[in-house]
């Protein structure tokens, strides 16, 4: 089943639902929209499901392994990359003067979610170039950015980015890679890393790894980190890859998915290494990237979704199965619509939520607005959790579309399912996100949160006259989400952490459904997005009072067992 | 982490829970309780734990290949297979009268589930085998069982089911394999048959497929089936293996996991064949395996809850991560413990509900009640579907409790969220046995429905003084049960399918706060048992609420989108 790069849906949900319109408004952006909105949707659809959709069974069947050090990728990626870095994509946000295209993030992401959905493995490689690209633009010295930038937007280079070693997962403060002075303004950085995506590739003319590492006089955990670009090849005086620098692939890992993504156990033996912003900075520089990476890795979960949608309704509709005699397709049976529908809204669901981020995004970068800065914050880990769990779901309910073909590798199902699954772990598991929303998001004393909140019942009160009983769902949603915000500002860190997940799924519900009913409200009424509208609101959005009894509960009954206990 | 088995659980269940001691009250099944019962679980549990267990990884590192037409299994398994057979496992439930030892189905289910959890893919092995054995007690010939009774109790020999082809999966009745009658009493057997569960195995002496396959006069559809012995080895005089049929294994299936179970094409050109049961009555012999085979089923996703919980319980106890200088480990953490005590919750429900199938149907076996029979069949595809949801989620879980390890191959985690996968599809895929449950198991008028609903209504009564808020919930949310199977029984059946799998799901919510109580009242309050009830009730039950909001909704809406507006 080829993958089909939604543009129509990307096309409706920017004009109408998600409020791009403003962002094209801003002077920044005001190039972004109409025609050239219409083009950057349309090329990169064209690149997804031609160029890249074929390339997506081929990472799975031959995946990148390592030979004599060098990484081998798989057949067809070193092209597949060629076209994205050609079509300008991976610097499609990146600033003009280093030649970027300097448009919107929310087009940006749109794109990502096309070439994300049609061949995962290889799309992770662009994202991470362009997360190296936006932490160098916000804290490089001039001299980086001039030699750096202009390689890593045209896709020449490609950047990774390394935090994670074997003893510090998500306590990055737990780190133990040194960073030494060379005297010359260098560094030496020495210690191993693990995790890290597209650590190197064959079609790779350079590749940059940032790296976090501790210097000398850094204090332990987080504070004492510094941020290091660390090029596989040392650029000459022309800036040309030279020299090796001293640092190696050790081992790839045997993963369940994404095998066409090598992920790399690094090692770095006084490698020489220059620093990124300022001395013992290193996580404010890391947290800039991994903002809009943990938004990037939320699409990346949409994009596996609406390409699984797509292939088990189309297996459905070919699939015969039933009475004797009869030619019926299995798309007939309730239950398989039910199904699909599901995957449907709750794909476009996810989808409307990264848009709002994106435009929330951009809004805040072309307005310095800080109400708008507040709203990308609180949404970012709304949209890597819900768009990331909608990508496990998604995938599951493909299989079961497929029925026994589902667990036989070669209908692309299982290898949706295997994908997607490591999108809910890295760049901060979900329960890390949830912990986020109901720490740190919600330190502004739940502003961000009642404002977004009160949107949503103005918009639900809106559309009242047109839409009663939705009206009054989404409404009567959103008060509850409200009260559950309350609640969770009273809550002591032990239950907020107890009731985190649930928090941030009933708030991801809460906003699902006022997107699509914003996308009927557009629609006018009685076409197919109301059809999905009135399908996610009646169907789905009751699983909202569920999720709100677990907030209500805090921290009580946790620690009923002990841990000899758990254990069984 | 090695698999420990749950012995003690199995104890307490059978002893205080789903209602075994009835059981022993019949004067067939007399001597099943006690000493018997002990000595049973704790036997089995040494071979899961010891035997078996090591056996898990084989299966998948070193997948079962087909090589010359003979397919060569994983390492070890061979062994293991041998340890199950010469305990007397595989006969567990089996008459005596041909080397059985004739114990109750809820001995044998409990003593499979840590079978599975040690090692499913093994385990699939005598699974098939008893399902053929019971096929054989009920319908075949004194000749037939005779000759192959003894050899599959024992083990010496294996048994396969031959279902499924091409074209007809859940529609059994489009299958096209044919019978036609030798003249001797014996037919020729033609056809392929797909999804063979361990078609061979180079340690098999004798391997007996039960083929479903069409005679010259059969009608189209399942009315026209007839259900054959097909052996591998035609036995001679003497009962040996003989002669080779001819039938030969294709190919195997490259499945998503489970790879140490070769999935086989299996072809037959004409092979002997012996008729089981009378002509054209194939489906019902089927039937009569295929109902306890769903409860199986369901049993090997709670197996693989159960290794899945203590896997990743013993994980997140020693993985170190948080503040500097902390030692703490993740299980610490509140989000960890919540993963962590879901899974424990859900894996103890699913549990729970599936040994009161079993004890429903060893009533129903050794009283002949037609009560106990309608019970049975009722927790029968609550059994299979819920068992294996709870399989998947908490596999899914287990990954995320790893982290990014999760999804690293070496941990095994992976390993159970790819194996169980296909529990949710075989042996009827979820979504019908959500349809049986809707339609043939309420077609008498819900009677067998509304008898379990008020006992667990009665059961919450007298747990009220005790447990007064965990009493309410449950009589609560019986009593939405109660409505939504009046409101079902009203339905259409597109309506009844749009909603199957919504009441499944609430139904199964309800019983398993139900034995969460029972397990607390048992208990006498305050112990872990107790405190697992109280997170079950509290924080899991209330999703019942969701999903009544889908049962309540009907068919409304299901046809909003076109087909073609499905694809996207």
């Amino acid at each position: 089943m080829p993958y089909k790069a939604p543009v129509e849906e990307f096309r409706f949900l920017l004009n109408h639902v998600v409020g791009y319109g403003q962002v094209t408004e801003t002077e920044r952006f005001a190039e972004a929209g109409g025609e050239m909105m219409d083009a950057i949707l349309t090329e990169a659809g064209r690149l997804a499901s031609e160029v890249l959709g074929p390339l997506q069974r081929n990472g799975d069947l031959h995946p990148a392994v390592l030979e004599n050090g060098v990484v081998r990728t798989s057949p067809g990626f070193a092209e597949g990359y060629k076209a994205i870095a050609e079509g300008g994509w991976i610097g499609i946000s990146a600033d003009p003067e280093h030649g970027g295209m300097g448009l919107p993030i929310t087009l940006m992401e749109s794109v990502n979610e096309m070439i994300n959905g049609a061949c995962l493995s290889l799309a992770l490689n662009p994202l991470l170039t362009q997360g190296q690209i936006e932490a160098l633009e916000h804290h490089a010295s001039d001299e980086l950015k001039a030699l750096y930038l202009p390689k890593l937007i045209s896709g020449e280079w490609q950047g990774t980015m390394n935090l994670t070693e074997p003893q510090a997962g998500t306590d990055v403060g737990a780190l133990r890679t040194k960073a030494e002075p060379d005297g010359d303004g260098t560094y030496r950085i020495s210690g191993q890393k693990i995790y890290i995506s597209w650590g190197d590739a064959d079609f790779a003319e350079n590749v940059c790894h940032l790296v976090l590492a501790r210097l000398p006089d850094g204090v332990p955990g987080t504070k004492g980190i510094s941020l290091f670009m660390v090029p596989r090849n040392i650029p000459d005086e022309n800036g040309k890859p030279g020299e090796r620098n001293s640092l190696r692939v050790v081992s790839l890992e045997h993963k369940m998915g994404l095998h066409g993504s090598p992920t790399a156990v690094m090692e770095y033996t006084e490698a020489k290494g220059w620093l990124v912003g300022r001395e013992h900075g290193g996580m404010a520089a890391m947290f800039t990237m991994m903002n809009n990476a943990r938004l990037g890795v939320g699409i990346q979960g949409i994009g596996v979704a609406e390409a699984a949608t797509q292939a088990a309704v189309a297996y459905a509709a070919e699939r015969k199965q039933g009475k004797v005699g009869g030619a019926g397709t299995i798309i007939e049976f309730p239950d398989v619509r039910r199904m699909l529908m599901t995957m449907r809204a709750e794909t476009q669901a996810a989808r409307a939520i990264a848009l709002a981020n994106a435009v929330a995004l951009d809004m805040a970068n072309a307005t310095g607005d800080a109400g708008w800065a507040a709203r990308a914050a609180l949404l970012t880990p709304i949209s890597k959790a819900y768009g990331t769990d909608v990508g496990c779901e998604v995938a599951a309910t493909g299989i079961q579309v497929h029925g026994g073909m589902g667990f036989i590798e070669e209908t692309g199902a299982a290898q949706f399912y295997r994908d997607v699954r490591v999108t809910t772990i890295y760049e901060g598991t979900n329960g890390i996100q949830a912990l986020d929303l109901v720490g740190r998001k919600l330190m502004d004393g739940g502003e961000a949160a009642f404002t977004l909140i009160s949107e949503v019942e103005e918009a639900a009160e809106a559309a009242r006259a047109q839409f009663p009983r939705l009206a009054d769902a989404v409404w009567n949603a959103a008060e509850v989400q409200r009260d559950l915000t309350e609640a969770v500002l009273e809550m002591d860190m032990d239950a907020r952490g107890a009731v985190a997940v649930a928090y941030l799924r009933a708030f991801a519900r809460v906003l699902g459904a006022h997107y699509h009913l914003a996308s009927a409200v557009a629609e006018g009424g009685n076409g197919p997005r109301t059809g999905l509208a009135r399908f996610y609101v009646m169907r789905l959005l009751p699983q909202h009072t569920g999720l709100a009894a677990e907030v209500r509960m805090g921290s009580e009954g946790m620690d009923a067992l002990s841990n000899e206990e758990l254990a069984g």
